[in-house]
């Protein structure tokens, strides 16, 4: 199995995810702004995932670059991935419609949570198939974004029960922390924990 | 006609079919858990047929990676396949806003027999247009899986007049057999003839 | 302009239309098989424009595999052809949910008829960009099916207010006499011509 | 990161967006010529896009055929200029159904000046990422139509309040500017300039 076809299948995929997502957001009856209001959450809610979604195309490149062959279990593992994240859409719109409360803030987290964990596995199943000297393992050095988000996804979906826009803000912040580059964060909370 | 834009146009094709299918998770009304519950069987089929089409995504790659020159057959028999493909989402649906009943279950048995069979003649036209030395002809073996498979689809659908669920369930197993790679499932197939 | 990107553009978007032209097979409600029957229709018309889309997209291939650059002329005339394939879904869906009618039968004629004025019009912009010797020219000789099908639709949109089955008849003759591979099709008629 | 991978997704993108655009176009209820006449404006908005968003895809790939390396900051705006560009389906809809009217004829515009800015930012990321002798830079020259149209989106936005029609005719003219090679509107300005 080549890994070009791997990423063009995946590629087109999250292509799609990313714009059939878009089709939530329903043409409104009647031409006044009052029927574009309630639309707002639904686009908010759009323009995280699709912040999400660009940030795991933006990461899937970079890793299966470091990937020579294809095994059937990376083969598994990267559709396991591509299942949760065709959820987005459904839990996007659930929750923009629903304007972030508790149970769709919660079950959007669920989605982010089961998708990151599907991103960890697709990644140790990279690492086992390029054996002891793994480019992808040196790659990722301490790795920390990735072994932070999937507890902030907890904590935001325990916190929707409670609050359901610190759960919204949690996921805000996530996006923040894997779109902003890694050395600009690095110096912020060096300077915090020096400064503070 | 090269293969290239034939693996493309199918791969699109395919990563369309799985992606739309969400698109009958529709988004319900309200937010409590009482409005997710009636879409628990449309995502238990939508986990099904996901799988699937990533089976046949896989199939399909490796099958034409053994194929040099695609000819006027071959890419009519894949269009063929891709037809009953496409017609997945549909049947998924059926089913699923069913709870798997007879009628569903039966016609979701019978896109996939169809399925099949466009396989094994995909399967076929490609090993003529190879000639003697077929290389596919010797990388598929006795096919067992591929022989197998359309038999028990005619026994689900059969079954799913008496006890729908029974059809769901050989679905399943077809889909495990498939996803579980050969030698595993081979041992044990081998270990039961001994044992029993 | 590379014609690799234009061919993967193109291939892109006639995949998209040839599989959300499925999404008018709408999931019906009732699981018996009554709710079937009014979904007859909208699945043959669903196949023949399959069909067609196959082959459009099979002879934009061979035509594109002639041409090495891309001009602005051919971009645009390819982005016209692709503007009438997509409102094949459209007509698709309006003429199998009224069952064949006038002139949902006429309105399909007209997009066929537009779509092979359009594609004969990207033929003649690729011959023009090759210059004299154009490969292309050579290739598709005296274009007997290219010159012959728009006076069928023509034809059927004609007889589409008399007789809607007639013009439907002469839709599907145009695509078997594409679908066919071109030799068997002469020796019939070189037969017939001979043998009455 | 290679702009292979990125000129792939960007192309699914815009090619999934110019196709769901025709899902706005619903198959009517009734087989009579009258049922049609309300989509007249649905279809002629779907126009205006679908050559709105082929003028995007050609420019955007003479723009990447420029690019060497893939900067995180060109990676980004290429997303945020795909974000606007996905949202074009929604004001196509909203416009043409509302048959052109002050408020979805204002925010058509406004997306469209959305996406004129977001081409602008990546041009200038792009260009930056080049360095001194930007080839780019020299491409685009002095981008006359880069720099006009979004004044002329203003304009055509300030003018919806008064007069809808008139914006409709500034985003038609920015499409003709745009689809009309350089040299002969160059020619016809310098015609003017010289005759009047």
């Amino acid at each position: 199995m080549g890994k070009n076809r791997l990423e063009a299948f995946s590629d087109g995929v999250i292509a799609i995810i990313i714009t059939i997502m878009v089709l939530e957001l329903k043409v409104p009856h009647g031409d006044e702004i009052a029927v574009l209001l309630p639309l707002v959450p639904v686009l908010l809610s759009y323009v995280l995932s699709f912040v999400y979604l660009g940030i795991y195309w933006n990461n899937h490149h970079h890793m299966l670059h470091t990937c020579r062959t294809v095994t059937g279990s990376v083969l598994w593992a990267n559709l396991h991935l591509l299942f949760w994240l065709s959820l987005v859409p459904f839990t996007t719109g659930w929750m923009g419609e629903n304007h972030f409360a508790t149970l769709p803030a919660a079950m959007y987290g669920f989605v982010l949570l089961m998708a990151a964990i599907a991103y960890w596995i697709l990644q140790q199943r990279i690492i086992a198939s390029q054996g002891e000297e793994s480019i992808l393992k040196k790659a990722i050095g301490n790795d920390w974004k990735g072994r932070l988000s999937p507890f902030m996804y907890v904590a935001a979906i325990a916190l929707a029960f409670s609050a359901p826009w610190t759960a919204v803000a949690i996921y805000v912040l996530v996006a923040v922390i894997w779109v902003v580059p890694d050395r600009r964060i690095e110096r912020v909370l060096t300077g915090r924990e020096a400064g503070e």
